[in-house]
């Protein structure tokens, strides 16, 4: 690729099901040009050390280190620090595997240092060997939280510790309005050729990204085609909870609630061969609907996937 | 023991050598009466996390938990945090178990909350367990460091990644002169029965705890037996570069040596019956030897060394 190839291919991602999409993308387009702009607002705390669970299952996946059996976690981990911690008498709900925890010491010791998420994921990126461009959404927090019956709680206390039994009630994305897009965010979405919009929760891992201020009206006013891939396939999710929080938020489980919820900026959305039937209650929000497999069951899928989203930006 | 039972038998601490005695100590005297001090100028930073290998070596060791076969970390630990952190690219030469990192995030959290190190110690040694009261010296920051014939070098880089293999020209307790004895210490030496000088490196060990203001005037002027282990047996040591250095500064490789170093203050040597010759030397320094069987090989040695300190001091 000659030196002034743009980055002209911006991704929302979020965590497992933005990650495999992602296989894809980074096999049928030099990865050099992929910005992957990724979610925050999953970021937590634990023992003191920073955890950004979207960010690591990004890199971790595009390094070919994620534990495949989960899509998270590095490869074949041991649990022998949290182990440990327990039997200092601390909680120990939140997996962290011992390499996983690795990544977690080496960012919170840098991020002391006075850098910023967006070096310490660009340091991460490097020494991973990683080609794409991949942008935590902002350098400043953003936490989402979950109103549930018993109240309002972290994200990570809603999804890992109560398993996402909870009704989810309300969705807070607390800081977003005080935050900015991480540097390079904004320019991305303006001179991208496309905006590829993973199959991610559309509320609480994009939709947390488009909370940021200006983000999605550089959306909507982007020359770029912006094509997302829908996470409702035969009215549920593949992976997570976005199914039930839809649900419990009065949307419709579906494609076409997914197309309705990004509207105002989507040109193009992905739906499955399952939901052929939905195309045109997708084309009735105003957006094209193109129907194809979109289940990530092997690395041809994910080419395929990726090749078909692509082709709506006239890059395939 | 009533509740009213003081504190009264204290031990001053290095590593390895000192953790072996103290296994020993706290099985002829009941552990709620000893208050072991134990030096922190071999404490560093590794990955942003503050590790303590003295102290961590006592409560490892007095807890059950210690890797028998080193004397230091935590019993079958894997590597697993460290391997992924070298694959990062950093440094990897302080091993660090899984299981041994779990305490390191732990105090470093603690202390990052404000807790200072003579509390978070506390919090270990209740976490794991023990009914001795362990002082880390002192909770200003120590830092021993080594002038070698390539410059002035921080302890573990001498210890660990230069396996002590470099002449040792002069020792220096930066910060000493800074810093007070830790909550407690000096009341503890003062009102001791016995104060046990543990079998560890008279220069690097017990002589940064002597370092401190005050503790070796309060050494001199409590009514406490005090009652040191030689570390040096038959011209070497056991374990460690205490002899090398030892020679490097001009000191006598010996019990005599030791004697000479701890004169002022120290009431009793227990010198190994290898050494039996060297007793008159002792009492040429002023202080009372006693020879007896002093390589802790099993705990049987441990518990009858032990006992013979004690007796110094009319405790067994």
């Amino acid at each position: 690729m000659p030196e002034d190839t743009p980055r002209d291919v911006v991704v929302l991602a979020g965590g497992v099901g933005a990650a495999r999409f992602l296989e894809g993308v980074v096999q049928v387009v030099d990865p050099s040009r992929v910005t992957v702009v990724v979610n925050t607002g999953d970021d937590a705390e634990f023992y003191g050390l920073t955890v950004s669970p979207d960010v690591d299952i990004v890199l971790f996946t595009l390094s070919g280190i994620v534990e495949p059996s989960q899509g998270w976690g590095v490869r074949d981990d041991t649990f022998n620090a949290l182990d440990m911690l327990e039997k200092l008498g601390r909680e120990r709900w939140f997996l962290l595997g011992d390499r996983d925890l690795a990544v977690h010491i080496h960012r919170t010791e840098l991020l002391r240092q006075g850098l910023t998420p967006s070096q310490v994921t660009d340091d991460l990126r490097r020494r991973l060997g990683l080609a794409v461009r991949v942008l935590p959404m902002s350098d400043q927090p953003v936490r989402t939280t979950i109103r549930t019956p018993d109240g309002w709680l972290p994200f990570q206390e809603y999804f890992v510790k109560r398993r996402q039994q909870d009704d989810v009630l309300e969705i807070r994305c607390d800081g977003a309005e005080q935050a900015s897009p991480a540097p390079g965010l904004m320019d991305a979405i303006r001179d991208a050729s496309v905006v590829l919009i993973s199959p991610s929760n559309p509320l609480v891992s994009v939709g947390t990204i488009l909370s940021l201020p200006g983000v999605r009206d550089a959306l909507r006013t982007t020359d770029a085609t912006i094509v997302g891939v829908s996470p409702i396939v035969g009215g549920a999710t593949i992976k997570g909870p976005a199914d039930r929080m839809m649900r419990g938020l009065g949307m419709e489980v579906s494609a076409v609630g997914v197309a309705r919820a990004y509207a105002d900026f989507l040109d193009v959305l992905v739906i499955d061969q399952q939901d052929a039937d939905l195309a045109a209650g997708v084309e009735a929000e105003g957006v094209k609907a193109i129907v194809t497999d979109t289940i990530m069951r092997d690395l041809d899928v994910k080419r395929a996937l990726a090749r078909v989203t692509l082709e709506q930006a006239g890059l395939q």
